[in-house]
């Protein structure tokens, strides 16, 4: 590959060093393959230059309005696409936002319809989400109504958003009484990932990222959950050719569910929600913002795995291989012991996923396979979570 | 049929005496086929008691949220519906609101998203959208987008309701910049026309209904417009088997169209905006409320078959023919002289239709067959406008 050098530091974690011929557009395409609703997901590496006629290939219209946040405009990524954009033809508008999850409001949600509206977005005006989870559900949902529809395409920065938000097209924002509670189904016309952005990463946010890839391995994928294994000291200092792997192989496992399942209606998509009504509960008690998604994730899946233990579903050896894993991508699995029961009993039966105040689960029957709607004990969740805080177990 | 009476004054306009034994569930139903998103609608009279069930019938939950105004709650037809549902084993749940068109807003939106999340909705929980367009277009907004979409059912108490918004699946809210910017394509799981609810209709929000059924008589289906022609007496005082034909009819015609350009991408479903380019200009420039929107559009079927005229399409026989149905329903023609002629340009020049501040409109090669995307020159637009007051051409 290309001299790419990775250090997992917190000031930046890959050094691209590419000679300027290399710098012609290399990339590779995946196809989620949603019928009439289908994209490609294209994956490369310092090609900004190139994005302007990409989208001018997959669009009809001629004008694109970016949203991204402060931070990527502080470091002139969204202004390298939209110069892209403008030699390529296209009439440019864009919305700076103030990163947070609370951006993903109402308030924040009309302010891109007033700025859209300000642009004179039509029917043709591409939606370009340039970020990571918040900005590509906000500005995503607003390609779903402005308009009834405008098209969209995502630009994921981060690893978590690069694997998880670019399939599936679920875009939203949330609601006092609901993460996520209010939102769509809406198919970006395309995924532009620049595996670039995550040398600007932070560590933490990066390994919890790779939580969400563990989970594609448990839930789909046992070669990925050993590849994944040997390669943890790479991963803690990717090639390009890794970091495209573990994109590539992450995207294709969820488009396969996603493919099957695309309205969540089935119940096949669900299998996606691995360690999550754990997870969230952790995240609602811990507070909002202060575990990252991928944090919570891992401890969820430790939960559930153990969960699994207890019904005879799988040994402790597959639980212990999941915790050693976690434990050398450097997550956690283990919560903080003041975090009261009863307040995670209470997060989890709040948990849309909890239908009708029972617990359902997604549970392990082995490394790659998973059963959904699994219906558990109360006395079992509390088992799992009082033996949950003691690391003396890992 | 069954002795329906009607008398088109304000009061009443439908007076229902029907026999015990006539009140058994006597209902008629189109498919409005879309495939998988494909509905019923159901029709009939004064056969609320039957809702509850038909309910239970289309839908896998058993908890439903009715939206409706405070009018409709003053009549008591919401709590009949309401009564229905929970005899036939729903969970219910009510939201009551101020009518009118600035309902269709954020606020508004936001309010029923709060109810919604009060009354515990989830993927499972029907809302019932009871009342005219605004209700329509809010509530089923709202379905569309909380938990990623509801299920709904369309209850249209008017008749613009009844034959427009029952086919097609728009909904949405306006934004300052422009009428339902903000909205999504969401197809009802069944529409319930109950032609008693005509009876507490006032004659003018009647006859605004009627221009729309005009329209579909002129857009696609000459027989509907000779119906009219022959039965306008009978529609000043209709029997149920006229509303029955009447709506049935239109509903028909509108599904013809919808089924082959479900999402307004074909071009084909803007045949349906017949007049509506100038209506919307009355519309705005009278200030909104002033006119309804069958008398805009009435106004606006004028003015676009008389551009037809200028171009030589159609003679002065078809402007007359469609003048004298107008004139007959008791639907206005002319425009008040008031209106600054460049108000009303720039208005059109603003609409959604006109793209690129063209002039595009929809005219008619003869009674039953429009041609659509037809580019005009401003100087007919103001030929029609500047003799369109003259009450003398009528």
């Amino acid at each position: 590959m290309t001299g790419l050098e990775i250090a997992l530091g917190n000031e930046t974690i890959i050094d691209f060093e590419r000679s300027e011929q290399s710098k012609a557009l290399e990339m590779s395409t995946l196809h989620v393959n949603l019928g009439p609703r289908g994209y490609d997901i294209v994956m490369g590496a310092k090609f900004a230059d190139g994005f302007g006629r990409f989208a001018a290939s997959v669009l009809p219209g001629r004008s694109a309005f970016l949203v991204s946040d402060r931070n990527l405009f502080a470091q002139e990524h969204p202004d390298r696409l939209l110069a892209s954009l403008q030699a390529a033809g296209f009439r440019i508008g864009s919305l700076e936002l103030v990163p947070g999850e609370e951006r993903k409001s109402l308030e924040s949600l009309s302010v891109v319809y007033d700025k859209l509206a300000d642009f004179g977005a039509d029917r043709q005006t591409v939606v370009i989400a340039m970020g990571g989870g918040v900005v590509g559900d906000l500005a995503g949902f607003a390609a779903a109504t402005f308009n009834r529809g405008l098209p969209w395409i995502m630009v994921p920065t981060t690893l978590l958003a690069m694997i998880d938000s670019s399939v599936g097209g679920k875009v939203g924002i949330n609601h006092p009484a609901g993460k996520n509670l209010i939102g769509a189904f809406h198919q970006p016309r395309a995924v532009w990932i620049d595996l670039e952005y995550l040398s600007t990463l932070g560590r933490r946010e990066f390994r919890s990222g790779l939580a969400e890839a563990v989970k594609y391995g448990m839930i789909l994928d046992e070669d990925l959950f050993c590849w994944l294994e040997q390669n943890h000291l790479n991963i803690a200092k990717p090639s390009h050719a890794d970091l495209e792997h573990l994109v590539h192989r992450c995207c294709q496992i969820k488009a396969t569910i996603v493919k099957r399942d695309e309205l969540d209606q089935t119940g096949l998509r669900a299998v996606l929600n691995y360690g999550h009504t754990f997870a969230q509960a952790f995240e609602r008690v811990a507070g909002y913002g202060v575990l990252l998604h991928g944090e919570a994730v891992a401890m969820g899946m430790d939960c559930a795995a153990r969960a699994a233990q207890q019904l005879g579903w799988i040994g402790s050896d597959v639980v212990q291989r999941q915790r050693m894993l976690l434990h050398l991508l450097d997550l956690p699995t283990t919560y903080a012991a003041e975090w009261p029961l009863p307040d995670l009993l209470e997060a989890m039966r709040h948990d849309k996923k909890s239908e009708s105040g029972q617990f359902r689960l997604v549970l392990p029957r082995r490394i790659g396979h998973m059963e959904t709607n699994v219906q558990v004990s109360e006395s079992l969740i509390r088992q799992v979570l009082s033996s949950h805080t003691l690391r003396a177990e890992a």
